[in-house]
């Protein structure tokens, strides 16, 4: 422990604040995951994972930069990893999921900005990510107006970001522009790196990601079982730390993971009562510690089995085709996989609704909690799609907007209390 | 007035709405603009033309489609007027600026948005918009999140919607996609028309709408001299009745009060006295009747010398260069005019910095008001940045958040007035 303190020093945290964010993760983490019962013994990799949040992956990010390698920092599932790993650069999820920093970032950004852009900013301004400071490049997108606009002082903050435009509709032409960009995405890489794109380290690349998204997709598939093996909040758990763990390591132990509930499956064993309301989760992705929806619902009582956001199934659904053998046509194919990412800025996104009623009928959920963050204008215009497209076919659905402050507990627990008590009858 | 009933009745307006909305303009217009003292004899054209706001124009406009000419209603300057007129058809601008059905437009789309998206959806549910109900076609685009997100539904509603993608980024792939999807638009229209688009036709249109920006310009340049000969508020309603007018006589009318202008700058005569604090208004577009805050600027003793927005000098500062002798070479050029324009939903977009601080030292402003309608997260975050860098070089901004509601008056008001007092000192 105190090895780290020296090594935050070193990247220029603030002391003070940084101690205080990880006793903030700490306590979150201690009353809403480990006050959990009968979790998978599989967890406790992940346990050590959180309580090593910023200390033993940071250290591994300074030993792999001192080997030349690269750090790539993101904020959107849209950033092909196969590239980033291909040139031996390690890739890591900056999105934050907590209240910090707000007021300094408001010098920044309007007060009516979503809080996962809030915090990517009070995170920086505030001095309390290792994450930030340990990249060598930031990847931004143009994906909706406030990271957009948004993007332009950041750059100005972190002095390393790297833009990427984004289409915004499922055209040729919009499967043209992301191509180009992935070219001059990888382009930018190569140059960084000082390694260049070939088809073994790109089917290399492939592979990794794949074999994690595969590991995800059995684990996924185990909750469709009645009773539950494992909770949504260590699923969600999972798919947040997807984002930034080393991804063999990942994938071994969500693996498992996948065998323990196979066993708890063929036991009849669960984490919740047999027959206990089933809840799918939908829309904006959740960023480490938000775990505010998830905690509400399930300490009312209800599962969630799934999670149709970047932070779980829109993330890794897919897998990229490696049958191809040159890297042109390997980037082709990273370009197929990702193009098909029906996040809300796309207009129109219809495909999305018939994700999402999929995963209704495939995990057997009883009601669609659909979640949005405060002031996200794509996913909170397609709720009220969403909504009525699935009530229409009767499944119902609870919309709620909130942001990442506590205040609202109150008013959510109630709302989410009724809805359970709807889907039970 | 009782043959208008009628034409309204058909058109499948609400009567009793519609006569309340009327009244309304009618009333609000009185206040504001007839009450003006010194105002040009010219006015009395626009005079005209609002009491006949949804009378003579629209029987124009069934005139010309009785005649097999079509009617396209737009909601952006990104919609090329040029291609419209050439192909015989007619233009028409169709955002509103009321707050109005508000409450049935939130079935539709959320809360928080954006004032100009709800009286979109708001006029159309209260049917009180004859503009809308004589359009054949009508053409949504991809700018804002909350437009993009928002024409999905407004598509069912209206049933005549033409969605035109727009890039993001003032790149060359930027550029690309605009040419393709004004070719994708002649193509449409030259469907709906039955008109084929022609060196001829295209010249024409170009020349017909290079006329009334000339006009515009000429118009604004005469804004420069002190005392203004001319109040903002005329020359918002201007600039406003512009996208529907018939441009032809709108041109003539415009360049009657220029003339006229030029006397009173001769004689020394202005509308307010020499030396009135001169304030640039930069922001959201204001749609007929939105005259909130230039009411309370030039109520509050300043005068507005510019708008830097898309009913102003956003809308038509740019020529459109009819040097070429090819339909693509024109539709090139057009393409060229029309991507100079520096909304906000462009990244970068920071020559829009360099043209709000041109027009500052033209028209010589003492202070900017940088107005942005609540909710609108592309020219809000684009206000923090105007604001820090025109602060910067010494030119006083004051950022203004704003909606279609009255209920902020008084603090605007204040405002305001502060703003007024720091630009005289
Ligand atoms: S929700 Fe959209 S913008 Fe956000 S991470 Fe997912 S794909 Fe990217
Ligand atoms: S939650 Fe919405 S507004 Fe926030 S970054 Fe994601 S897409 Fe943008
Ligand atoms: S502000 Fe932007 S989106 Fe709105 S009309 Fe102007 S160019 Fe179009
Ligand atoms: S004012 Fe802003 S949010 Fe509203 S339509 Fe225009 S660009 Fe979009």
């Amino acid at each position: 422990m105190s090895d780290y303190k020296e090594m935050w020093t070193s990247l220029g945290l603030d002391q003070q604040t940084h101690d205080a964010v990880l006793d903030l993760v700490g306590k979150t983490y201690q009353e809403m995951f480990l006050s959990q019962k009968n979790r998978p013994k599989g967890m406790e990799y992940f346990d050590f994972v959180v309580s090593e949040i910023h200390g033993l992956r940071i250290r591994e990010l300074l030993d792999a930069k001192a080997e030349g390698r690269k750090v790539i920092g993101t904020f959107c599932v849209f950033v092909p990893e196969e590239i980033v790993l291909a040139l031996n650069a390690v890739c890591v999820g900056l999105c934050a999921g907590a209240e910090l920093g707000f007021e300094a970032a408001e010098e920044y950004i309007p007060r009516n900005t979503c809080s996962l852009i809030k915090s990517a900013f009070g995170f920086k301004l505030a001095k309390v990510c290792p994450y930030i400071e340990a990249t060598d490049l930031i990847v931004g997108e143009n994906t909706c107006d406030g990271k957009k606009k948004a993007f332009e002082s950041y750059g100005d903050l972190v002095g390393n970001l790297y833009v990427m435009d984004l289409p915004q509709t499922k055209s040729e032409a919009g499967k043209a522009l992301l191509k180009a960009e992935y070219l001059k995405f990888a382009a930018k890489l190569e140059e960084l790196t000082g390694v260049e794109l070939t088809v073994e380290n790109l089917k290399k690349g492939i592979e990794t990601v794949n074999n994690k998204r595969k590991a995800m997709h059995r684990l996924a598939e185990l909750r469709a079982a009645n009773p539950v093996p494992i909770s949504g909040l260590d699923v969600l758990l999972a798919n947040q730390v997807y984002f930034y763990d080393n991804p063999e390591r990942f994938t071994a132990s969500i693996n498992a993971i996948c065998d323990e509930l196979e066993q708890r499956i063929a036991n009849g064993e669960g984490v919740f009562p047999k027959d206990a309301p089933r809840i799918l989760l939908s829309g904006c992705p959740m960023a480490v510690p938000n775990w505010k929806v998830p905690g509400v619902i399930e300490n009312s009582g209800a599962i969630m089995v799934g999670e149709e956001m970047c932070t779980g199934e829109r993330g890794f659904r897919n897998l990229t085709d490696d049958g191809a053998n040159t890297v042109d046509e390997l980037l082709d194919k990273i370009v197929d996989r990702y193009f098909e990412i029906d996040c809300a800025v796309f207009t129109p996104n219809k495909k999305r609704y018939d994700h999402i009623k999929e995963m209704v009928k495939k995990y057997k959920a009883d009601g669609v909690l659909h979640y949005s963050i405060q002031f996200c204008q794509p996913y909170q215009i397609e709720a009220m799609s969403v909504e009525k497209n699935l009530e229409k076919e009767g499944i119902p659905v609870l919309s709620v907007d909130t942001d990442y402050s506590q205040e609202d507990m109150g008013q959510l627990k109630t709302r989410v209390e009724a809805f359970i008590e709807r889907i039970k009858s």
